[in-house]
């Protein structure tokens, strides 16, 4: 959550207003990105995470922010709050997964620090830079516009009910535990000169659609048969008795790049990210619709952060 | 406390080694220098302390540590964990003592973000820059050259026992809980040439002593009649039948810088930083030495974190 009124504070020559994925500040030949986020053992790690993966996911959450801007990784600095109890091991688990992440994407881990804390605390910042002219915000979104993502959906979402009714799927559960910033996407996405807005969707599909929409002031058509669904998630979903909707478009956790870019790019960008599928179409107007074979439905306007324990 | 195991995991092109005061990354032209620190409210927040002030102290202490290696100031952000509970209101005045102190140096607030936790939880990063040739560590003192520190000590560790006792000591109190980082101090050691090390001394004086001799690989000497004891001091430490040298030696909070210099650079030091004192020199050895009006007493190596509530 970002307290719109953050805004009255902030300073006035920053570059972009806070509610975009990261902070923006102006180094003169290029932007710094800074994101920063915190999880905390009562309220945001479930039971079933590990140290490595705690330590993987706070520095996969803050390089995923600056990836959806554009930048390069240039580091990550850490911030822990550990019970007086811990092991120096167990504190090493959380270094590593948040290392290995860090390696995994071309960032490097450069810094942390350790305070005593009744619960485990994790406060993660990345940072990167990004060509002033490859700057991608939540903003740029015009009439015409195709609307596109990275990878496939629903796997995290997958993940999370497969974990809460016992069913078994383990690609799932890794997904939603072990996310892969889309880092070197948003690079290409930042130096194709063709995008014009992005964010990542780790809030949800469709509530990331909705954010998009508010800040460019454009609407969505989103093309429902064209989401590119995971592998094995419908079967999960049938499973378990769930629409499908609930975790392609209604989860949050997957880890990929919602973009929108001019149409006259769209070889470009499929040249260079294979995996990309264009969803849906910006046009005017306020109403956001998900288009099911010719029938119009509204799209619903809601996320589920898993890892929040309490409304 | 900064865990040493650490340095194993870390990136191996950083720059300094963690434990120095920040991390530091190089950017081709310039070192970025970027400090994270947490503070906790049922370990480090004292109930006495207002919002304003913790939005204050957490941008202070985390600005203290980049300007220790002579940075100048980029930006901040600060991660928040707070109770559901909790007033917008509240919250606010959180971000404007952040604001507030980052203005004050000459940096920017420039990006939030909240969660939810049971306690108050501050997680801030400060990211500042310096050119290569001017970052200040704590690894540089050389025999024969001086040590000093700028200001008046001992104001935050007597205003933080008078408050245990139930003494009056307001200009102590404001020390304590809205110290003022030496921003502009550490750019101007940085820029003189002459400073070989440098570091805050948060953590109280003697334990700083202690670290820079260290990781210098020096000994000290320090003139105990030269230390410059902040007005006031004497009288409270009294009052309450403390020792001077409990507030000004081995107390933390005061946020003043502890340097080191080739002894010709003392002129144009004093010229550029009028409030600096010379307090000792460094030499050969292991043993760092009091001297008491020619008599040679031990140094302490001990320190006091105030805001840590639990040993």
């Amino acid at each position: 959550m970002i307290i719109e009124s953050l805004n009255s504070e902030m300073s006035p020559d920053i570059v972009v207003p806070p509610g975009d994925d990261a902070a923006v500040v102006d180094m003169g030949e290029h932007y710094l990105v800074i994101s920063t986020d915190m999880m905390v053992e009562s309220t945001h790690i479930p039971p079933e995470m590990t140290g490595r993966q705690m330590g993987w996911m706070i520095s996969a959450v803050n390089h995923s922010d600056i990836a959806a801007m554009g930048a390069s990784p240039v580091g990550f600095v850490l911030a822990m709050g550990l019970p007086p109890e811990m092991e120096v091991e167990s504190l090493m688990e959380i270094v590593r997964g948040s290392n290995e992440c860090c390696r995994q994407i071309g960032s490097a881990f450069i810094g942390g620090d350790t305070k005593e804390s009744d619960v485990i605390i994790l406060a993660g910042t990345a940072i990167g830079k990004v060509r002033k002219e490859g700057l991608l915000t939540r903003s740029g979104a015009r009439p015409g516009d195709l609307l596109a993502v990275t990878g496939t959906l629903g796997r995290a979402g997958a993940g999370y009910f497969a974990m809460k009714y016992g069913v078994d799927f383990q690609k799932g559960k890794k997904a939603l535990m072990e996310p892969l910033p889309r880092m070197n996407e948003g690079r290409i996405l930042s130096s194709s000169g063709v995008v014009t807005s992005c964010m990542d969707i780790s809030d949800g599909l469709a509530s990331s659609i909705y954010e998009l929409s508010a800040r460019s002031n454009v609407s969505f058509r989103v093309f429902r048969e064209r989401i590119p669904v995971d592998p094995g998630v419908r079967k999960v979903m049938n499973q378990i008795d769930l629409d499908v909707d609930e975790a392609v478009l209604y989860s949050g956790g997957d880890y990929e790049l919602l973009f929108t870019f001019r149409p006259e790019g769209e070889d470009l960008l499929k040249g260079m990210i294979p995996d990309m599928t264009v969803i849906g179409v910006a046009q005017e107007g306020k109403e956001n619709i998900l288009c099911n074979n010719g029938e119009n439905l509204p799209l619903e306007n809601r996320g589920y952060e898993h890892f929040r324990r309490r409304e």
